[in-house]
């Protein structure tokens, strides 16, 4: 079994991840990589992996090789949910980030198998007490909502596209979650509101009862019933490649609550401390690559350093 | 005497604040306000005046009332190192924040007697254990350095004309200095890093022992031998007039170090917590006016707020 950080509670549930599968072309001011394992649901999967037990739903084409399905195998994810697709290539992604990595184009775009895409869920998942739906369709993303046995607990992702081509299907879904995970601009654009804390409060009373803003290098902030929490990014200081990072950080996120099986306030701010350190592993090297090597030891470390950069003694 | 936050030490010193008095013209998306009282040296004097005995030193012109003298007399500032020049008005600064207040035009500036001050200290004030180098051009703060009698604990501040224009002189003075709070943007400029963390060691290696770099309303970060403290800002809804942020923060942070009688790093990350309290007020209302009115109560509740949002449990 994949190693995983060790959970406090006898009863971890295990989780469902729901996303794209890609392969990636990135340009980055320190090089190129072409051909990288990518989607929203790779990167949750592995970061999720460090915590839970996965059960992982995505398409991929006539172009993903065993090797690829070994990678995540080798985490334990389970890959039943996994449909494999031949009439075409695995969705393709190229995009270059410019200096400082405040901004990406969007090169090429291929969907490919990914245009036909419908989340059906094995029988074997559909009681999942855990649901990652990362970013896709916010409609795919109810199909799966609409597919679970008993009550779940749903945090879901999103990007801009979707908020731009598709924002009343994405208000319906977000109605239906628990914890909505969305980066600054995105929340801007969602609520109108340019004062990140208000854009949280307004967010809360649109639907999900948490709500978490990231921020990337500014760290994130949780809107919560009982409370606010900030906390600070790890101090990154070899950034390379920033995608994933948010699939990573939600990730990390859910999976740390399946394993402690606690979706309460406290449990939440742990599970960030986590995700942000699991995001961190994620963007100093291209692709999934530092993410899967990384292991439980480096989490761990820079979870207690994220501590230390917190504390106030 | 003016009311002040409680200090723990029996031994609290008086606070030397050395800087800019002026008239300010300020627009902002919420309005306009004229002959607002401003300057780096009253921002800074107010904050501190909520912790410490604070000994000010700055230049007035013909023009300086002394209802606006009353204000900081009101506050229990010490007044003789002000120094009335009567040969003509006062520094004047007019500007216009942009929407979402990410930009600022100096649409106006009239140095008048401010031309010709050299910040000449008081016999009094050259004892001062604890001195703020509010933000002037660095050959003056290095002229309040030299007539400093025995060891003092000395912050500088800055801004982004002296790196463009007195680098080396910048570069002069924080050598002398045990802590230089800096902005993000100029502490890039200083040290040519775009990450800030790398900006933060090398700025340590200029020099200051400790540094702080702010990031607005993304926080701050506070650089020591012993550590990094991150801390994020107040959740400020109400933004009306970010002018004077940055020498509030300066001015009360020094100032609790002040009357705690403490430099230690978790002396340093308290002083933080009530330094961003105590900006956080300034920026609710235009010029000092929220500032000068909040009382201890009010910086009390939010330091409370504060540490709950930075709290784990």
């Amino acid at each position: 079994m994949a190693e995983r950080i060790q959970s406090d509670s006898s009863e971890s549930s295990p989780l469902l991840v729901v996303g794209s599968v890609a392969f990636d072309n990135v340009i980055t001011p320190y090089g190129e990589k072409e051909h990288i394992l990518g989607g929203a649901a790779s990167y949750c999967s592995f970061a999720a992996s460090y915590y839970a037990a996965v059960r992982m739903v995505g398409v991929i084409g006539n172009d993903f090789g065993d090797e690829y399905l070994d990678r995540l195998r080798s985490r334990g994810i389970d890959l039943e949910g996994v449909q494999k697709d031949e009439t075409g290539p695995t969705f393709f992604w190229k995009g270059k980030y410019h200096e400082n990595f405040n901004r990406r184009d969007t090169l090429d775009i291929q969907l490919n198998v990914f245009e036909k895409f419908r989340p059906d869920l094995p029988e074997s998942y559909k009681d999942s007490k855990f649901v990652l739906l990362g970013n896709i369709h916010p409609a795919l993303q109810m199909h799966v909502l609409n597919q679970l046995e008993g009550s779940s607990f749903v945090l879901a992702d999103t990007i801009d596209l979707w908020i731009e081509i598709e924002k009343n299907a994405l208000l319906d879904l977000i109605k239906k979650v628990n914890l909505f995970v969305i980066n600054d601009t995105e929340a801007e654009e969602l609520t109108g509101e340019n004062n990140i804390i208000l854009a949280g409060n307004k967010l809360r009373k649109m639907g999900p009862e948490i709500v978490i803003i990231k921020k990337g290098e500014h760290g994130a902030i949780l809107f919560h019933e009982d409370g606010m929490f900030a906390l600070p990014a790890y101090p990154v200081t070899e950034l390379r490649d920033p995608t994933g990072a948010g699939d990573s950080f939600a990730g990390a996120l859910i999976g740390r609550l399946a394993s402690q099986n606690r979706t309460d306030f406290n449990a939440i701010k742990e599970a960030m401390i986590y995700a942000t350190c699991t995001a961190s592993l994620t963007v100093e090297a291209f692709g999934c690559d530092r993410l899967e090597s990384a292991g439980v030891n480096a989490i761990k470390e820079r979870s207690e350093k994220l501590l230390q950069l917190i504390s106030l003694d």
